[in-house]
This record gives structure tokens, sequence and C-alpha cells, in this order.
């Protein structure tokens, strides 16, 4: 397994790769790193001759008051988790590498971004999207995996690759779960185990959408409403926003046809947690 | 020489010339093709093994009002020509290839596109930036080439890859002037012989400015003065502006030191002509 720090370098080593008419597959991180990201890891093995992933904890895409500072960092950890996830090559560049002095440009997608995290996070998803250009550019993937957990970061992904020609197929791959139900995340190390406890309401409310739009429930608002009771039952959990989408344009809708995204964003003390489910009709 | 106007097989026809390890050199146009386009097709041609052109007239960089519409165009006329510079690829999309229902992805570089040009045409970069991402994504060049006749054009550009970290050499080409010394330009098309008698005055003007610092001046409002003056003896030119700036940031400056642009915009009628040059010290 290689880990390298510098853009020019890991280009050299893709363009190597393509040349010799590999499949280069991608898993961008954040790093600290749980089963959600080896599931797609696991995913990018199969698909791809090479497996790249990056681990970068990107300052422009935590706005201010967010938790940039504290996110939970362990490199050590994360090597050794994905060498037995066979990832061939490690990309972790310095935050001066990503964005030196004068840096100036910006990739925003504009539709998409605009409804859910979008809101309390104004400037999150360009962080996103300017990296993700960035981080495409330097390890020049074929593919490249994203989970569904984030979804609306999936979408906004996908909207940009699409719009801009990148020549790359974005996959998303399911939520992978905690046994009693919470999506994997690297914010979940912030909850004791009180906190821990109060936020199963989120899976547990979105089971009861499903299980709602399964007996023929089409209105949003009927399924938002409880919905928000089951996660106001619990008294330190208050709602950023809860809300039913087109799953495409992630527009707000009164009733639910086609697909549908249903997206949770709650704070607990100071952690906030997504997340969301599909509501398809067959 | 191929046509290609489909982005997907573009890029299919420059992934194969990648895997084989050729060289592809690049040169965007809006077509109308005059001898400054041509000069950059020749670097192209002795510098790639593969001479990739585009023609597209992009909308998104016009403003309301602007010239789209009129925009001179002659494919047939092009397509003659560029037989004869030993192109290999044209790429030639529709706007709808381009901009298909539902797009909404912008490339913004920030600084250097708010002086100069960018006052009085305030999207038009964020149009050219775009576009141009997307023509690199699709045409994949190793190597693309742009006049300096637009300067702030090329700067951008030159921000925009670096910032993104493409893995593209942008090699700026001198202006091409007629024999009087007009900048070759596709709008020169718009000028009868009166005006394009008159606007002899940009290049006059910045030869002055050329003359002045040769000889030892280094105060920008000095030479802005003299520069002023000389054009504002045709009376049917009017002047957007005359500046001189640091010719990396492109931010105004009072002394010249090191690298400075002077960069000059008029109208004459409804048509709109700049032009530049470079001062520097030995």
């Amino acid at each position: 397994m290689e880990i390298i720090a510098q853009a020019k370098e890991m280009q050299r080593r893709s363009e190597q790769r393509r040349r010799e008419g590999m499949i280069i597959a991608f898993v961008p991180t954040m790093g600290y790193l749980h089963t959600g990201h080896l599931s797609l890891m696991r995913e990018g093995r199969k698909r791809g001759d090479v497996l790249a992933i990056s681990i970068f904890v990107n300052p422009t895409q935590f706005g201010p008051g967010e938790d940039y500072g504290r996110y939970p960092r362990d490199l050590k950890q994360d090597l050794k988790l994905v060498q037995g996830a066979g990832v061939d090559i490690v990309f972790t560049p310095s935050a001066q590498e990503m964005y030196s002095d004068g840096f100036q440009t910006s990739v925003d997608v504009e539709r998409v971004t605009q409804n859910l995290c979008g809101i309390s996070r104004p400037h999150h998803f360009r962080g996103v999207t300017t990296v993700v250009a960035k981080l495409f550019n330097i390890v020049k993937p074929h593919l490249a995996f994203f989970g569904q957990k984030d979804y609306q970061q999936l979408i906004t992904i996908k909207q940009m690759v699409e719009d801009l020609n990148m020549d790359i197929e974005v996959i998303g791959m399911p939520t992978i779960r905690e046994p009693d139900g919470l999506a994997m995340s690297s914010r979940n190390a912030y909850l004791n185990s009180k906190k821990r406890k109060e936020v199963l309401s989120l899976y547990r409310s979105l089971g009861k959408a499903e299980e709602l739009f399964g007996q023929g429930e089409r209105s949003a608002a009927t399924i938002l409403q409880e919905v928000r009771r089951i996660i106001e039952q619990e008294n330190s959990v208050t709602i950023d926003y809860v809300k039913i989408c087109d799953a495409r344009t992630l527009e707000d809708i009164d009733e639910i046809k086609g697909e549908a995204v249903i997206a949770v964003a709650v704070k607990i003390g100071k952690t906030r947690l997504i997340d969301n489910i599909i509501l398809k009709e067959e």
C-alpha cells in the first residue's frame, strides 16, 4: 500500500495506471473510518483494478462554529483498517497542499444544494463540490463511491459530474447501520451512552415513515408529523429539519409520487447527525 | 480530420489517444477563426501528437444585451481553415449538448475576475471558466492554448487549473495583430472601414505606454493619462476602462514594479474591443 501526500505525485501514479489500462476506483473520506467507509472500499475493490482512497478533513466544508477543529482524526488506526481492506493507494494531503496561498476557485451546484442541509449549512456544499472536483482531478478515478447516508451530498456530486462532463461514474452505496439501527458516522464518536440511546429515535422515526408509506400513506405532511412526534419525544434531541423531497431534485413535495427521500437532521448537544431513507413506489 | 458533436464520443476518442501515450493539444475557440487562432493551432500542432480544437459559441459567457445572437459564425469556412492547419479533431457541440435541462453547476474564480472586464461583464468569466472546465473534461488535453489578447481570461484559466488541480499545462500565446497593429479578433468583423481606422488608436495608445515605460516612467497615473488622451481623440470611441494592473493578481497598481499589464477596453458603436500589452522590467 502506498501513502501519497503530494497532488502531483498522486496524479503521476494515477496517470501511469490509466495508461496501463487499469480501472481506478476511488473512495474519498475524511478519515476516522468505520464500517460504512469499509463497505465503499469493498465495492471499490470489487469493481476497480486499483483502489485509491483519500483521507482529508476538508476545512472549507465546515462553517464557522462547526466541528472542524474537533472532528475526530486517527490516521494510524485508519491506515491499519484500509490495509486490511485491500486499498492500494491512500492520498493524505495537508490542508496547505490542497489550498495553497492565492487559492480562489469554487465549484457550485445550485439547486440541489439549496434545501435540507443547505439551509443551516450555507457554504457546506460549495466546500464539498470544490474539494471533490480537486480530488477527482488529482486521483483521476473511473469510479467514485459515496454513501447514501449523505444523500444530498451524493445527489450534488452526481449533478456536478454530469454538468461538468467529468468522465467518472459516481456510485451511491447503501447506508450502513449499527445493529440497533443508528447510521454509521464518524460523528457518532461524539455521543455518550445516554445521547447514543436518545438518537435512536432518528432510526425509529424513519422506520415509522417507511411503515406508513408501506400502508399506502402518500401525504408528506401526515408522515412528517409522525416522524417529528417520535423524534421530539427525546428531550435532548432538537430537530434541524425533517423533510420529504423529490429524490432527484431535492425539492419539497406534498405528495409522494415515484421516488422520494425522507431526510432528517438533528442536534443533540453540540453534535449534528443526519439520516434518510428512500421511499419508492414499486 | 474528425468532426465530433457528442461529448461522450469526444471523451472516448481522447481516452483512446491518451492510452496510446499520445499528447493531446487543445485549442478552444468560438469559431470565426482568424490568424490569431491559427497561431495557437500551429503551436499545438508542434507540441502535441493529437491536435484537437473546439468550436462553440458559449451562450453563458454573454451578458444580456451582449452580442451572443449576432456573434459571427461560419463553420464551413472554419473547417476549411483548420484542415489546412493540421487539426485532427474538431469538437463542435450544440448548446443543448453542453447545457442539458437541469444544468446548474458553475466554476468561479474569485479575485482575478473582479477587475477589468469583470466590472462591466459581471458574469462573463463564470461562463468562461465553467465552459472551459467542461471542455477540458471532454477533450482531456495535456496542453491547452489561449491567446494573450484575452489576458484576463488567460490568467483566470491558469488560476482555475492550478486551484482545481487540473492536470493540464495552460500556454498563453502572443497577441497576433493586423499589419497596422489592430489585435486580431472575430469581433473586428463588426467594424466598417471608418470605425476600423478609428480603433487603431488603441494600438497607438499602447505603443505610447510602452514608449513611456521604456523611458523609465513608472507612474501608472502618468501613463494612463497619456493613453486615455490618445484614445479620446477619436470621437466615436468610448473608453470602458484603461488600467495598469499587476500581471498576476490583476489588481490595480500605482507604480509599476516587476511585471504589469496595461489593458484597454473600448466601445465603438455596438462593438466592444479589448487589447493589452505587458510592461516588464528587464
